[in-house]
């Protein structure tokens, strides 16, 4: 039997997860590939891995370079992280004509175009389903199933850990910090869950299913990022109140001319099946002109989903391999000659519908007030909800508006919070 | 530019979606395949279709062999349906060294082995996304995505006709004839309904999806299989009340030793986001040793979601071509060597909870005796109700049970029907 030798680099959380897979269900993989996938050599600066992880005598190395310059290695799996040395390693590597298999989401939405382009010039595969989703095959789907589709829009939840803060939130009314402090705890966020809960991470994989879905360049900057640390319980609950919930969602969306790439909190109404994706699972739909809306679900992250995408990934290779063929499938989805520059629309000409929350003192004509404001934009309101009288401070005033241009919001909440009844940033 | 000639078998509904995709999203696939796919003949007895489609002069035939012996074209799509005709023709095709793409479940069901091996043996392809789940991926998701996981098991909504008729009697309270004449009236139900109520197209899909799973040869006659038309309102009206949603599930699971694999209704918990899934839409969770559950959801069938996944298998032969192989992924998903024979577990071998529905006149001690006898064969329940008294006939009494063996089950329920007081058979 034919032997394809790996080499990963970096064993961390999921590369040591892609080691325990191919070493564990070995026979399985060998029963789909017709060929013994070989972990051949595995690096990480920490010497201490190799023993944790009970590599095979002469499998570990403390050095990268010797496994992206392994003249036997045929396919290399990056699971550095990071920017820099993640990038060059596999720079290297494709100079090598080595396929690589990546999950690095922050890399490919700030870099990808230059590695794409790097490996569209030497004709070697660079794949990033694991990038992704984790366990959902986003990436499959969309550059292989739905190609019989102009893609409408991709959106969904593509971050387990604001998931799982906003689904705590929800469910037992604690704080944003009491949420995250939870979360940190059971593992399923980071002691700095920076890249989490600003958005950042959700706006990386939007990068790069945006890209692949209309078959335009990965335009990362260009991306509106709001993230959830301003949510309260008050939101969630008045939320509720008026049949939605609110997640994190990436949403893109194709206008033809243009497209649409933003990642903010949105109310979804409950009988939307993404209302019912709670905990750390992931979701998103997928809507082509023939096909409708497709749903996947999953687990988003986390070491074996992860590391389970990534072998999807390495078998797609090998399976390359087997057959004598390489570059199959173009990396963007779409022929390198077809790539167009499709503008993002900026923030301020989006046009969707709102949710205010606004701290206001509870004095005769604050009502009409405010809504007098929105009005002369050109807003209207769908509901509005105020809570009972205080005796003092401020009271909640809650609305929610039909169809408005974000421009005409910035302007009209400038407005409104200059008024002297208005107590807090709405 | 390079030209991939496509030929078509059969312009019923699916085939002429797919004739609509190839002739109308040209452009768009050019720019994900790299060359041009062109509808080189359709062949239909009905000579009507040649004008009904707008086919482009000379590509119309009313002869299929003209099809599969016409040396210029590389690719065959059967759309024909049914089980004789189509099967001698995909086997031509094969023999004639042209890959296949066809959406017939039940000639996979019933005589897929024969075609695989027949494929096999000559090294062409055989595609079949479309069989199983129209627009949604699930046949990729096994065979490509998931090849590092065991597949513990596969479950889901498999047939939208079903699916609306079960929505709708939940819904507005009709009862199952009124809800499939609507279903008909509506155009989401055959004017021949029993292949979909009756549970055998589910069941032909699970048999397809059941194989590629857990490496085995597929295995229909096996299956378990029961159909939606003995569902009363009355049913879901119960289940509701304890919490739960019927669906016509198809369920298989990996025992290891034995597999599980059978079509019925089942009561689904609201909480479960399969209960969410109404009218025609499909659903399946796959879940794996390593992936944890993944949930895939869209429209099941219809003209372009159908049509959609045969143009994706159309791509995939497309980029063999066009990338100078064939044969890249086995069939059914593992190695041919490595196709077991795992059984499926007789029905009366099957373990789970079951939903009960007597109806039995309302005297003392019917509780206690119907109850005594389930307890006799070692069946306990979990919740009881029973109707306020009437003054004559028959109150509905309803049970659900713990973990029982069917063949128990069954037992109990023939010496209960016995009993002078039950009216129904239950």
């Amino acid at each position: 039997m034919k032997t394809i030798n790996v080499g990963i680099l970096g064993l961390g959380t999921v590369g040591a997860g892609v080691v325990k897979l191919l070493l564990e269900n070995q026979s399985l993989i060998i029963s789909r590939v017709g060929a013994c996938l070989n972990l051949k050599k595995a690096a990480d600066i920490d010497v201490r891995k190799e023993k944790e992880l009970s590599l095979p005598k002469g499998v570990f190395v403390n050095n990268a370079g010797l496994v992206v310059n392994d003249p036997e290695i045929d396919i290399i799996v990056e699971m550095i992280g990071g920017e820099k040395l993640a990038g060059d390693l596999i720079l290297k590597a494709i100079e090598n004509n080595k396929p690589v298999v990546t999950a690095n989401k922050a890399l490919l939405a700030r870099h990808g175009n230059a590695l794409v382009k790097a490996s569209e010039k030497q004709k070697v595969d660079l794949m990033f389903e694991a990038s992704v989703g984790g366990a959902m095959p986003i990436i499959k789907t969309i550059r292989e199933s739905l190609v019989g589709n102009q893609i409408k829009s991709v959106s969904g939840i593509l971050n387990g850990t604001c998931n799982y803060i906003l689904s705590k939130i929800s469910d037992n009314g604690t704080s944003f910090e009491d949420a995250l402090a939870e979360a940190q705890a059971s593992g399923c966020a980071e002691a700095d869950p920076g890249l989490d809960v600003n958005g950042l991470d959700t706006a990386h994989k939007l990068a790069i299913v945006t890209a692949l879905a209309y078959g335009m360049k990965i335009n990362f900057d260009d991306i509106y990022i709001e993230g959830i640390t301003n949510i309260t319980p008050l939101d969630i609950q008045f939320a509720a109140q008026f049949g939605y919930r609110i997640k994190l969602m990436a949403i893109s969306k194709n206008l033809g001319h243009a497209i649409e790439a933003r990642v903010h909190p949105t109310m979804i109404p409950f009988e939307n099946i993404l209302s019912n994706v709670n905990g750390t699972l992931n979701a998103v739909t997928i809507t082509g002109d023939e096909v409708g809306e497709i749903l996947l679900s999953g687990l988003g992250a986390g070491m074996m989903p992860t590391a389970s995408a990534v072998v999807g990934d390495i078998v797609d290779l090998a399976r390359n391999i087997m057959a004598n063929t390489r570059a199959r499938i173009p990396l963007l989805a779409h022929q390198p000659g077809q790539i167009r520059a499709i503008p993002i629309l900026p923030i301020d000409k989006i046009i969707t519908h709102y949710y205010f929350r606004f701290a206001a003192l509870d004095r005769p004509g604050v009502l009409s007030t405010i809504s007098g404001i929105l009005g002369n934009y050109g807003i209207s309101l769908k509901s509005v909800h105020q809570k009972g009288r205080k005796s003092s401070g401020s009271v909640p005033l809650i609305m929610l508006t039909h169809r408005a241009l974000e421009a005409d919001v910035i302007s009209a909440l400038k407005e409104i919070s200059a008024l002297e009844v208005i107590q807090e940033t709405p």
